[in-house]
């Protein structure tokens, strides 16, 4: 039975990661938290002492932190060979130097999403976006709870390197976000952005090509975040033993 | 110059393809529309006596008439060796079989739907249909203006005849119209269809995969009538000159 | 502190039941659910012998069960005086009969929905519908999980009969359902039904008003059964100790 | 017959106005616009030396051109009596400012947006905003064509200050725009604006009011710039012989 080790187990995506875990052939190793965290958030959940007592009681674990600890964790991580799921959002790109720099020794798999169903989005934008061309407009809206600290979503911003991969542009290049007041005529080949917070909405996303006189709108919603839990549940039960690299939800998913 | 003879022409489509004709490198042939239809509605378009007299004016027809009088227009075609597109909706199976029929002797291409946009759509929901499981319900729903007189849409169906395929199932076995009642649960594996009517709405579609906590929207909008009419005259430039054979809006795009 | 008793209490709205009671100041006074049903299926709450004892140990009743259990369930609340609310959908008009018979003897509060957002949407619907001209085409449009047995839903219909109310109808004279095959042109006036079903999907409802080159849109989005969960507990607290007579959410919630 | 002037006659919407106001009992007494402009870009209309000029031959004027000669317009209008719609968009506080002066020699009616549709789903708004409590966050997302300059639209504005209005608080102190990067969590009475741009959309508005576990959806898609060109020309009729003040749609749809 895979022993599965939870950093940030007394948040949201901790406490439902730990409830998915009773459903499948395997084991909650222990969590970690932030210093100071009550034992009592972690809902049952053995809290350890940190990282690297973490890695050591566990055949994977899967982080749903903060970007300014996945340092510490992926060094966890590669001290002790424990493979580790990522699906930390509000990475930078000092991130993922550290998780390339970390996948030559250890697996480590890094999702901004963990559902089947954004992966199998993510597909169909790219190849929509492949096949349609620059006069037709690419805009990417997000909506997530009141309770979310980054914009765009992690997994908006994955949609937009979809999109940028069919069209074979670098999305930093291309990539308007934040429009607000005086903005000008739409650039040609932006793709933008757009972000709505509020309520208890566990994650929707569109991706809408505008081209003359018609639309093809292509678009997810989550009814809850236990499809998270269950797809990083199903990563880290995959990911379990492999040989050290960097993975994607598409090794795990066969997309 | 290629010129394009107008089946229908007297109604919303017709005078929509005569316009898109003034765009591009064509002229119009004449047209023709049912039997006591006043010469004004066609805006300027020469009325020509019959389908046989289009047929030898023209270097392709364009059809998007009534089912009733496919055969007519099939007939035209063949005798003057004149390529037709069919927009025609509504079609039955023996609709489709006078259509495989003519084929053998003309150049014959049917389309439910001529816009880029759709064409592409029915790809991607083909390929989402054949990765996910049957646990993932497909669902189609499409609104129409309030003068639509069939249901559900030609493009709703095609749409169905994509996921069908991408599933490996026939159409006609799994799909479920009209739910209405005390209709039991949901059948596992089924294709459901529900249609919009009102106003002056172009064509709005959806092809939505609802799996367990979460569900996949893909959908198309038309703004206006003139994609369709651009669409169709770009098909028939495409078809003008072309071998017998039954053709379709993928061979025209390149889909 | 108020005793609760829930009928049909196996099911899914049964249990949603009893986790929102946990959540007020209220105690679960039992449940009971058709013959035969494994006490097990309860989820711990105590399962009684009939709708009588149930009756008898409950300040009021909440019954999301069959509409062919109605009647009994309406004698077991007369004969013991007990409050009741009837979330149950798939209600004829004779169960409506029932209803009004019930209410001159005890306290009976009949939903379709009992959320908030739904009320509130019924009481937009009305408004617009009153303002908008018979040229403003209604639709409504609901997608509800793989497990529903009916259709429209019961809050689909709710929305209609305020639409209907807006524009001072009787929505039986202008209500049309299952669109399939050869409809003919929408009648004037008419008011839509168009029902998806599929996924896990609590239950979304939008009501479409088309115009002449735009429309109006008023959706609701249901994330999870406990917002109806905790509107019927809601309910159920205010009912309780109220005079014979027919009450709605709306008289929960000062609309 | 009411002579209509055009100010920015040779833009998309004084395009459209000439259009519309062949449908309707009115002449189109010329039009204006930036210096320079190519008499052929005007489709027809009359081109006038200047505003003065276009103010002495008409009974009543419409501007749709920018925020930067809004005041030259005014003074005309003054100068001439002759009422004024104003349907230019972008307009910061100088420029209401301008207005609510010239209102007091002249009738003005400044709209954000002319059709019935909009401004009906405005007064929704308000009505849900002041029912539902700060607990219901409000989001409001808008889609236009990629030629459009200013962000949010001015009827995004529009609905937002109806939201504020609904809650009795104003619009600046609540406003949230351009969220990007780190954000925070969202700060609890926000009203969040989130823009796209692209294709030809005409302009599609959706207000989300999000909850706990459900949500309210509120919005409005035009099919055309048509919808706008006709709601203007029947503010103009509506507008001529009216005396001094500052008018708004509301009086011209008895909303």
């Amino acid at each position: 039975m895979t022993r599965i080790g939870i950093i940030g187990a007394g948040g949201r995506m901790g406490r439902a990661i730990a409830a998915a875990i009773g459903d499948v052939d395997a084991s909650v190793a222990g969590g970690i938290d932030r210093p100071g965290t009550d034992p009592q958030a972690l809902g049952g959940v053995a809290l350890l002492a940190d990282a690297a007592a973490l890695a050591g009681a566990s055949d994977v674990m899967v982080d749903f932190s903060s970007p300014s600890a996945l340092q510490a964790h992926l060094d966890a991580a590669i001290a002790n060979g424990t493979p580790i799921v990522i699906g930390t959002t509000g990475l930078a790109a000092e991130h993922h130097a550290a998780i390339d720099a970390a996948a030559k020794s250890v697996a480590v798999l890094q999702a901004f999403n963990t559902s089947l169903g954004v992966n199998l989005l993510a597909h169909l934008v790219r190849e929509a976006a492949a096949r349609l061309g620059s006069d037709w407009d690419i805009e990417i809206v997000e909506m997530h709870h009141r309770h979310k600290v980054d914009a765009p979503s992690g997994t908006g911003i994955l949609l937009g390197e979809a999109a940028a991969a069919g069209r074979q542009v670098a999305l930093a290049d291309v990539s308007v976000r934040g429009r607000d007041g005086i903005t000008g005529e739409r650039p040609e080949g932006a793709i933008g952005f757009a972000v709505l917070r509020g309520g208890s909405v566990a994650g929707d996303h569109e991706v809408i090509f505008a081209g003359e006189g018609e639309r093809i709108e292509l678009g997810h919603r989550a009814e809850s975040r236990a499809i998270f839990a269950r797809g990083a549940v199903k990563a880290a039960l995959w990911l379990a033993g492999k040989p050290a690299g960097r993975y994607s939800m598409n090794d795990v998913l066969g997309l």
